[in-house]
């Protein structure tokens, strides 16, 4: 099999190839592609008849949908999945920091100890989205004593979650909301996830509780969020994502006293190489054999 | 058997008093005393001939020895270990943060990626002085697949740990700091421990590393930490507790972009006392049954 690493060579991709059994070659001579670099419009350069499967390298791609590039007769695969440790590790680090007010602390000049610290141990976490990174969280949770309550598409009961709802059971998502000491947002940005965490579902969430997006910005209403931590009504909100991404310069919730702004950065380039690497040789190995893809993309649920 | 709570009396150790079977009383009274609040030096107002037993609040209880009150004739019991899980918690949370750079994003005011992220997945743990914390902590850890390297007074290999070595084994100490990618400090403060973290000690370390001390200050040379992270020698340092205590308005490490200060607050009051709660009716109980008391303090060892 020739494979051709693209628009952006990267060489611990081309040495995964490699390492899987396929030929390194040009895009044009080349029936997979693995995508690195340069954006979804620039797909139709490297794209010709002979192409039949491109590996992306983002978990989301959102933005591949709606340039409109999924074409027919090419079968895509995401990164889902790969880097759903990595995610998760930032997850708990943002909980963990959020609870015991490690943001506040940053910003002292003096010593002055922070109010309101919480512990993980024994809390209620909501996890909104309960896939890959979920299933990674719950097991880096597993030594707090949590209960776990967790909302996916198929309401398919989640390992290690003492409830799974369906995400359009709207009295589960209440009552996740109402009983979380922490709700975690991991779901995919569709047009069903948008604004998900609005003025009403922030008024549902229990006094003291935070707020932990690791998914898409779209999935929060971001004015009705910054009014909740202005008056109070939640804990904090911790976000690696924002809606508009990149916030700009100087918004409210850069150095809120209850929120952390991580920008976008779960998933550092320095962890991500590493990981997506083993993902293509893993499904290069997989191809070569006839084995199914790992993270194959669903073009009509968009993800 | 009867109990005073004081120089402060604290409803929910009263109750804990009163849970474990024993009947509050005056100071006078008391055969034993359940201590809250006040100093050291207040002791003698509380003392009496016929006092047998004393519970302190705290696990150092540096304070009390050097105050030289701890009189023969009188058994006193620390509170060690019963913050383990909250300072471990804690203790996690500022390696995940120092890892991640949450410290730096919270600074920030426009949307910039920080650099140099790490992962504690995979990485060398070691815990110096691994008593209650450190078995703590290596329960928090056991998912992210760590190797935990431990240095204790005894050298009694520590359950989960690769290799332990006694304090005194220089060789033993110089290997954990050379290979670990984090150096976690939670031995107690004595002589022997004194500065054990040097100029020397810093160096030894594996570049990109981080410190984090949940002990005590004066385990850490001060000056030779902050130089070591303005030269950058080290990846950073945590640091609940500091030399001197507290650290003086505008002292460098404020803010530094190697730091995170954390104002002695791993073990905060609102998650202290009902662990402190729980303790309490344990030691009462167990004395009432005649078994042995949790937290025995060794006076000639000072801890």
């Amino acid at each position: 099999m020739k494979v051709h690493v693209g628009p952006v060579a990267l060489p611990e991709l081309e040495a995964a190839v490699v390492a899987a059994g396929a030929e390194l070659s040009s895009a044009a001579d080349a029936s997979a592609l693995v995508w690195f670099g340069g954006s979804p419009e620039q797909f139709a350069e490297l794209d010709h008849p002979a192409l039949e499967w491109v590996q992306l390298p983002s978990a989301g791609i959102e933005s591949w949908v709606s340039a409109d590039v999924l074409r027919d007769g090419v079968t895509f695969t995401s990164a889902a999945g790969t880097y759903a440790q990595t995610v998760a590790e930032h997850t708990l680090g943002l909980m963990l920091a959020g609870a015991r007010q490690m943001h506040q602390m940053a910003r002292e000049t003096s010593w002055s100890k922070p109010e309101e610290q919480r512990s993980v141990f024994g809390s209620t976490v909501g996890i909104i989205g309960a896939g890959g990174i979920g299933r990674a969280l719950i097991d880096l949770l597993r030594p707090f004593g949590v209960r776990v309550l967790a909302v996916n598409r198929s309401g398919k009961p989640v390992d290690g979650a003492a409830a799974t709802w369906r995400s359009d059971d709207a009295e589960g998502v209440a009552e996740l909301l109402a009983e979380s000491d922490f709700v975690i947002i991991a779901a995919p940005a569709t047009a069903e996830t948008s604004k998900l965490i609005d003025a009403a579902a922030l008024s549902r969430m229990k006094p003291g509780s935070w707020l932990v997006n690791v998914a898409r910005g779209s999935l929060v209403d971001t004015d009705a969020l910054v009014e909740a931590l202005d008056a109070g009504r939640i804990g904090g909100a911790a976000l690696d994502v924002t809606d508009p991404e990149p916030l700009p310069d100087g918004h409210p919730l850069f150095q809120h006293p209850r929120a952390i702004i991580s920008p976008h950065a779960a998933n550092p380039q320095s962890l991500l190489i590493p990981a997506l690497a083993r993902r293509v040789e893993e499904n290069v190995r997989r191809r070569i054999a006839g084995e199914p893809l790992l993270g194959l993309v669903d073009r009509t649920a968009g993800y």
